[in-house]
């Protein structure tokens, strides 16, 4: 069940929470949630994941055993007395826009990232959205992986932009919302915006548009999937990190960077996020039949493929 | 240089306007605008247009030229004495918002479309965005056309919806902003709002999302074509009649509304989407070369192409 090719397993280190969301359709109360929840729920099911991070007393960590079940493993997860990171939002009619009713860090203020000893050698390294003083420390504690990818906000642009800038050097993959590219870069333009990233370190950027799908800008290339058209989206919460998962867990099965699986990673990422949007919290991708993925796959390419004729408009 | 194949031509109805436009790189006073000459400037490349519109005696008509060399007929644009229709608008730094500076109607407050005998057997009508009355005043006049497709606005949808209402149960493809079928069908999801469209007539619903690119409902099928990511993106003004104008002359020209064919058209649509957007006018459509246009589809299939692996997680 664990997906294990023998390669590197991939550490993954965020925010372990407890989710309060209202939508349209229904509300969840203290559901589990978190980068590192969402991105292990998508990417354990490619690959062999670890995760670090941190929850209180009052978290229902057998919530999390299906991961622990998928081969995920959960014992860099520590837990300490007090509240658990906790988050209630609302969205909005259209779902593309929510207000934060309340958040309570609890004892994720004080997270302090300890890598296992077990857990440094992992080739790949995702770095969810977390203060990039931490995503630093987490870099100074594993042995030299092959691929470090990270996520951010505009908090952390707007406050803490010299040690995101210096992070940008240590870190191969960017993976980050239009708004929060645009802001990073003070540029408008996407393709210009993802250039200037580059320069700061970054091979690869990943664009993540919500509904309107994701854009990897390559070196000289550009990969764009779409949002996959749902008739009803649930609840977008956690969708960005599911697509995380999704894209560095093929990633990491695959073996591979190349613009080939590059692209199918990016795909991959795109159903895992389709599949988050359904339900509440992970409820979708504790079940999903591996069968469905690979339908939803495969209808990204019937959705974006077609034929071109040579020479269409030749002689005209 | 027509592209004749002997098919029945397009007929395109709509607004002849001057247009002053200010962006973030430059401005430009009362150059050729409105949403026939920009989906003529694009449909012309592919087929012949017959161009329906009005005109006030201020109208450099000369400056349309381009467009009857390619073989595009613009007898049926009248002259009338007084002012063409006039529109200054300004773009916002991220050039995806716009505010209205001035709209005067002119001459164009009183256009009532006559549709020249020789026009009304074209198998292929565009009703570009104007006065639902008057779209169905065009449909009066016509000889039984293979293709109708219309576009609408807020404006419309608000003031005139019974009309438009009508209108769709005459339309075969309803081509529209998101933010517009989302208004029109009462519906957040883009999906549930294309099928609401379709069970009132249209069997072909195009979405355009701007620099997200645009979806095509089909019966039972669904096409997306991204944006293209272009590193200067100029004015956007007229990128969606460009779009229609591009998608409407690639099916005239096919003349067939295969699935195939209209996933070509989508995305031909797009590329002269593209290229509307990188001056200003219609300007890098006057000259834009064949091979430019070949080029720019092939990237398309370059930024969007995948090819996927059967049972990737099978036995995992």
């Amino acid at each position: 069940m664990s997906g294990l090719n023998g390669d590197g397993s991939i550490l993954c280190v965020g925010s372990v929470a407890l989710d309060s969301v209202e939508t349209p359709f229904g509300r969840a109360e203290r559901v589990i949630g978190g980068s590192a929840v969402y991105f292990t729920a998508a990417a354990s099911l490619f690959h062999e994941v670890k995760v670090v991070g941190v929850v209180g007393d009052d978290y229902p960590l057998r919530e999390l055993e299906f991961l622990a079940e998928r081969g995920a493993d959960l014992s860099g997860i520590e837990q300490r007395a007090g509240e658990s990171f906790f988050w209630a939002g609302r969205y909005h009619f259209d779902l593309n826009s929510r207000d934060t009713l309340e958040t309570k860090l609890g004892v994720f203020a004080h997270f302090e990232p300890k890598i296992p000893r077990s857990f440094r050698a992992a080739r790949y390294v995702f770095l969810g959205n977390i203060d990039p003083k931490l995503q630093h420390d987490v870099l100074d504690q594993v042995e030299d992986p092959d691929v470090v990818a990270c996520d951010t906000m505009n908090y952390w642009i707007e406050g803490s932009r010299e040690p995101l800038l210096e992070l940008l050097g240590r870190v191969r993959i960017l993976i980050i919302n239009d708004e929060e590219v645009r802001q990073l870069a003070g540029e408008a333009n996407l393709l210009r915006a993802a250039r200037w990233v580059q320069k700061r370190g970054p091979e690869l950027v990943v664009v993540k548009k919500g509904e309107h799908g994701a854009i990897l800008f390559g070196g000289d290339w550009v990969f764009f999937v779409p949002g996959f058209p749902l008739e009803s989206v649930f609840d977008p919460t956690g969708a960005g990190d599911a697509f995380a998962g999704g894209f560095m867990g093929y990633l990491a099965r695959a073996g591979s960077l190349s613009p080939e699986d590059l692209r199918r990673a990016m795909v991959y990422g795109s159903a895992m996020g389709s599949f988050a949007v359904e339900a509440f919290s992970v409820r979708r991708l504790i079940d999903v039949p591996v069968s469905d993925i690979e339908r939803r796959v495969a209808q990204f390419r019937e959705i974006t493929a077609f034929e071109t004729h040579v020479g269409t408009l030749a002689g005209s």
